[in-house]
């Protein structure tokens, strides 16, 4: 496990034995498994701690769990507490999506101010692929269908290439303690029906099938590549910068095919949401002076142009009120 | 149903109400509501029946029935007995590969001994939500993951929009009798799987779950109709055509990213199988004189071009002997 731990590290340029990696520890058996492995490749990191306060005292016993073991190898430990649920309420969003905010946005301070090269992350082979099935089942279109990346900006994923069973074999030898993750069940309702009811069905059609939706997710990957290289390179041809906005010939639009999965890629960067793709094929066909407001800009069909420009502040805090 | 199924024809292009169709029967629920649902169009139809021979006195049966409500509907009916079991043992294929490969053999048969426009199979919404996840399992690369489609070549699936609910409504409403499928379960113990078990499992996940695998679908359609134009556009790039053989330059193959999907895509044509992946890239970096033989061409290395043409019958015949 060390030695293809530090095989997938070395392929996939995740960082130099001599950069700082700041690890993110739950305490839960991979970032356990994690942070032995990076003690084990005698690498020098940093320990960040998550209190989200959603178990109660078991939350509490994690950080001193997590803090002694910091403390034991003798590096550096970093907690935080966070307000989630408030936090989660306030923005209108999930349990889960506030406690992913709020944990992402500290990690990066801690490692800008202690100046830590990455972030390293315990994502492994399973979690991957759970991604990718819960991706499917949401309908992300190819961009959520391509996989965990090993680096992603300044975080890395250096676990990645590991199999549940494996880091659980790893564990039992190395006899590394963990905690066990009893996080509300409701949390992770639809990723675990995933993992333990629907994955063990599919692997019973093809016992490979972990290995294979992995596969799948790179070369849909790879694709994903050659469409953005390609939707850039027609970007360049069909449209004209100006001073305050770009434009893009009507027929040339016209003649796009696949129409709606080329309108969306050209126009994604301008605010285009997949529920306006009808809406903008009428303006492309509609009558000269018609518009279209996405999240960001404002598209006028000008006659034989269509003219993008950046809405400005006001006019977005204006259309608010509407 | 009926003003859905007309428009459904017309929006595909299926075919012209002036166009004779051969409609596929196996007797079953939906093969019996599409040979209703064409006369209640008032269509030109002829109905093919195919006996596998693999159900016993059931087989016979079912051509009875079928043979019947042709006879009823004063529509011509053809039908044929396969060796099912024997062909499929002589071609070392499945017993589900040999009945397809039969049947559709003997459908355009039929379809050009009669003058029929196209041959109507009664595939529907949720065999092409089936037909995604199985070929998902099995790693099919992009293309098991773009769908069935409406209209290939000489086939049309007029009902690939109904879902199966709506079928069953269709033919309780209108009374149509239909035979139970009862084949033997194990020919469609993977599809029965994906059908009773994995899907309504991603149901509870997602309700819409149907409807947002076929629109994945087709979004990955669209993404393959780009790359292939991308693809196509690249190979006249980089390659020179010659009497006898293409010509790539070593130092462009060599700057492909991302590599591999590339490479793959680029020389399909010229036989090369995922698995020969990296020998083509050993081949592309190698020694100049090194070859590599596909099933239908040989490609070799000339200094700074690798050069690809077809194998001779002769050439092939040998290889097989070494």
């Amino acid at each position: 496990m060390v030695e293809e731990f530090r095989k997938y590290i070395a392929e996939n340029n995740l960082f130099n034995l001599s950069d700082r990696v700041l690890l993110t520890v739950s305490g839960g058996i991979d970032s356990m498994v994690m942070a032995h492995l990076f003690l084990a490749i005698n690498a020098s990191t940093g320990i960040a701690h998550c209190n989200f306060n959603l178990r109660g005292p078991e939350s509490n016993e994690d950080e001193a769990f997590v803090k002694y073991f910091a403390s034991l190898h003798k590096i550096p430990f970093f907690s935080e507490s966070f307000d989630t649920i408030g936090f989660a309420s306030e923005k209108g969003i999930s349990i889960q999506m506030a406690a992913r905010e709020l944990r992402y946005r500290w990690f990066e301070e801690i490692r800008l101010k202690n100046n830590f090269h990455c972030i390293s992350v315990a994502h492994n082979l399973n979690d991957n692929v759970e991604t990718f099935l819960l991706n499917l089942t949401r309908g992300s279109g190819i961009a959520g269908l391509t996989g965990m990346k090993p680096k992603h900006k300044n975080l890395i994923r250096p676990l990645l290439f590991a199999s549940r069973s494996s880091i659980v074999e790893y564990c039992n030898f190395n006899k590394i303690d963990f905690r066990e993750d009893r996080s509300n069940a409701e949390t992770k309702y639809k990723r675990n029906k995933i993992r333990h009811v629907i994955i063990p069905q599919f692997k019973e059609i093809n016992p490979s099938f972990e290995t294979t939706i992995i596969e799948t997710a790179e070369r849909l990957n790879e694709i994903n590549e050659i469409i953005s290289g390609h939707i850039s390179g027609l970007r360049d041809k069909v449209s004209i910068v100006n001073d305050n906005s770009i434009s893009f010939k009507i027929n040339t639009l016209q003649g796009l095919s696949p129409r709606l999965t080329l309108l969306f890629e050209l126009f994604r960067p301008y605010g285009i949401a997949k529920g306006q793709l009808d809406d903008l094929v009428n303006l492309i066909n509609g009558k000269t002076g018609s518009q279209l407001i996405t999240s960001s800009h404002r598209f006028i069909k000008n006659r034989k142009e269509l003219v993008v420009s950046k809405m400005k502040q006001i006019q977005k805090i204006t259309l608010r009120y509407l």
